[in-house]
């Protein structure tokens, strides 16, 4: 019998962010899996559940997802990715598939929980923290309060999009805005936001900083921005 | 010296889906302060912390915070709470209020937060899984994938601003939506997007649901709808 997928949200970086049930889950799974950029490296999600879960004696498996844009690139990596899993499933263990904050929010396990789920093998999702909740955490600010709408977007995404959420929310979460800022900062001039936005940025490492966009400062990759037009003046 | 006020998202239902973070901070404090519409009533926050921390030897405080539409009964709820949290703090006791989900999604507590500070004492958030990404996980469906937007609006909202938000972006989650079916159904419609909602109702309780739109089929009090343009055919 093959075993089941699991794809865990292991939360935005903070271990103590890790759910019970992530925790049990990776206890209990044969393999861990996870996600990295190039062959060899780190992965942050692993180093995450490291601080939490014993693995010395667990089998982790590499799964490598490159930033290559280039479409053809992207397909083999999840075609071998699959494969990867298929072969450990076959072999009747459970493999759970670890992913930073929530794993329904821009992962890319999601892709392929659909594969695996298309090649009839069994899975279960775990949710996370997202990162957005403890940026707001963090700043000790709401993101959503009584009956206002929220926003997430992703600065990688169309600044067409990106401006007509401005346009249309409240709160408007910039998501992946760590190496966009420039791009940030000049659509929240545009539309008179700069002083509505609050940086969160590398939570728990080097470069920590919360607070509100300062000219010439420099950012780190981890960057969220949450702007709530309540803060406008 | 005054204690410390923490707002804790203890998650959308499940008790293992607490955060280590938060059962750390839970048994912790002092005292554990519970939102509850009438005096009274059995706290729903309450229970799942209940079923993984030991309350027995807890002081635990009910915070009324009525339905009342009307704001002068809002504003005496929070003056109350605001009350009675002071002259607890003001006696070196820590407290942590607990929230449905995360804390910065939709929650009483972060009005609550920001009075608290602004009478001097200190405050730290802990986030938590908000119920959308629960529901995602239960429908196995991503809610934002590669440069999607998302966006989160209130059935209590405008039917103006639902209706923006469902033609500008890919993915929606209708949230409180329990009472608002009739509405919600209609909205998607109009849009042409009833083939592009899930359902995701009661999690974990009695009437548990997560399926498409049923004509004539009643939902529960937790419900939450995913619509995904993807799935529009």
């Amino acid at each position: 019998m093959a075993g089941r997928l699991y794809g865990v949200g292991v939360g935005p970086g903070d271990p103590d962010l890790l759910t019970l049930k992530a925790i049990g889950c990776l206890e209990a799974a044969d393999v861990i899996a996870y996600p990295v950029k190039t062959p060899g490296e780190k992965g942050t999600a692993l180093d995450i559940v490291r601080q939490r879960t014993d693995l010395s004696r667990k089998e982790t498996v590499e799964l490598v997802f490159g930033m290559n844009s280039e479409t053809k690139a992207r397909v083999c990596d999840y075609g071998n990715a699959a494969a990867k899993l298929s072969s450990i499933l076959d072999g009747g263990k459970n493999v759970a598939v670890i992913t930073l904050g929530d794993v329904s929010i821009y992962s890319t396990y999601m892709r392929l929980n659909a594969e695996m789920e298309a090649r009839g093998y069994e899975t279960t999702i775990i949710p996370g923290v997202p990162s957005f909740c403890s940026g707001a955490a963090e700043a000790r600010m709401p993101l959503t309060i009584g009956e206002e709408g929220l926003a997430v977007v992703s600065m990688n995404g169309e600044p067409k999009e990106i401006r007509a959420a401005m346009d249309s929310f409240d709160n408007i979460v910039l998501m992946k805005a760590g190496r966009h800022m420039d791009l940030a900062v000049r659509l929240l001039d545009d539309a008179g936001l700069k002083k509505a936005a609050t940086v969160i940025s590398n939570i728990g490492m080097e470069g920590q900083y919360v607070g509100p966009i300062e000219e010439g400062r420099q950012y780190g990759y981890f960057t969220t921005v949450i702007v709530k037009k309540g803060r406008a003046d």
